[in-house]
């Protein structure tokens, strides 16, 4: 097991109990709504399956079907190594609280570190303003802190064009976009699959406040990200039939990609 | 079953031979290179999980793992349902040839035609010229046919502004769209799985030729696609590390975006 040097390492920290299987806690502290953010549980299947796949440190893609609402207690992560590969391996996770499956996953996990130092990109790095200038998420209101908790866990500077819908005044474009730190440690790879989904859904620039439930979000770490701020911006362009994507991109303090998500999810009832 | 009418539907037609297990033939017309095409067994695997999943007769999001190159020649697949819903139910499904695993994936269907009427879009649909200023995958060379038999199985009409790279000229942008439809039948759902992953890969436009092997590959389908030809794009925006993203998207003559796809690739070997 790791030595949990943080807050955040601390509560994605799971006990190997059996061949493949991890007890994991999830903290209320990780609650928004009355369940668990969906970031925060890919942090601890990745963390199950760091532990399974030894050698192989990194999450290089995880997918994730949500069939369930995640409560704050006892869960269990049962894994399955499918692919031990020279490179790469590959293995299924289930998140369980009792009988209840709340998340089935795959993930392939490799060593980013061992990764040629090739970089081709044509994606643009999210324009912010200086985070003096930004929208802090301490700022929110008691009752929204009260609704969730997990704004406590991080630093969240929005961008103050994209905040409106805090206001009752959502800009319709769907997009969000905000600098970001876990509380007291730097990012790696691992923290970057909860970084994905911690951002409020883009539907709230969308005027459509409300829970948006996962159905099925991967994501993919390209680089290990340099220590300090991240950049986290997400959008969606198509909204139909009661769905939307939603497409996140991380960047780190040295200006580089470092992680890209879709998920697919519900439109909040209004 | 269902009864097979065209081609594709013989080709990914599945037999039950016992719980949740269905033997599948893959044909060598669907293979590029020295394995079979990616799309296409996507394609069968959605077929088998279409009979196991009855009731919920279109894929919504499916994520394949590529575990190692699957050949023509028998197949099994096996499936696990995971969580039976009222809108929507999710089940895990393998690709096996003999003791090799060659895929495994996860997936959760429904029936897109329930779904609300509802869009709202920022995505902008591909230009692309007509159809006989486009470039026909019918006049490759016959060296490239006979490493492509799959390219017989349907029409794909590139456009002239991205096919430089049959030519030793590619653009550099890493973009490539076209034109498509099935030889002898209109798109449905399933037949989406499969076209989200036909065209050359984008690194051809980059100026990479050689297969790029999938790791991942999501697809969201998002709307039962009109009848008639599609148009289909997808681009790369971030090559690192030895790998990059593709995201597909797939439009059907109505002008509507019916299928979305991310795959995380490795850069083909020079």
């Amino acid at each position: 097991m790791v030595t949990a040097t943080s807050e955040y390492d601390d509560d994605i920290t799971v006990t190997p109990v059996d061949d493949g299987v991890y007890d994991a806690d999830l903290p209320a502290g990780w609650s928004v709504g009355g369940g668990i953010n969906g970031g925060f549980l890919l942090g601890v299947i990745g963390s199950a399956l760091r532990e399974e796949l030894a050698g192989k440190p990194h999450p290089v893609s995880v997918s994730a079907y949500y069939l369930s609402a995640s409560t704050a207690g006892a869960a269990q992560v049962r894994t399955q190594v499918k692919r031990n590969g020279g490179g790469l391996s590959t293995a299924a996770a289930e998140l369980w609280q009792g009988d209840q499956l709340r998340i089935t996953a795959l993930a392939t996990y490799g060593d980013l570190s061992t990764l040629g130092a090739d970089v081709r990109t044509s994606a643009e790095e999210p324009h912010l303003p200086d985070r003096d200038q930004c929208v802090s998420n301490q700022h929110a209101p008691e009752h929204v802190r009260a609704m969730a908790p997990m704004m406590e866990r991080f630093d969240m500077l929005f961008h103050p064009e994209q905040i409106g819908w805090a206001v009752g005044q959502p800009s319709g474009r769907g997009e969000i976009s905000a600098w970001f730190r876990l509380k007291d440690r730097d990012p790696d790879p691992l923290s970057l699959l909860s970084t994905v989904d911690l951002l409020p859904p883009v539907t709230f620039d969308l005027g459509m406040p409300g829970w948006a439930p996962t159905i099925e979000l991967t994501a993919h770490v390209r680089a290990v990200p340099a220590p300090g701020w991240l950049k986290v911006r997400h959008a969606t362009r198509n909204l139909a039939g009661g769905m939307f994507e939603e497409d996140c991109e991380v960047w780190d303090s040295a200006g580089r990609l470092v992680a890209q998500s879709r998920q697919l999810a519900r439109v909040p009832r209004t």
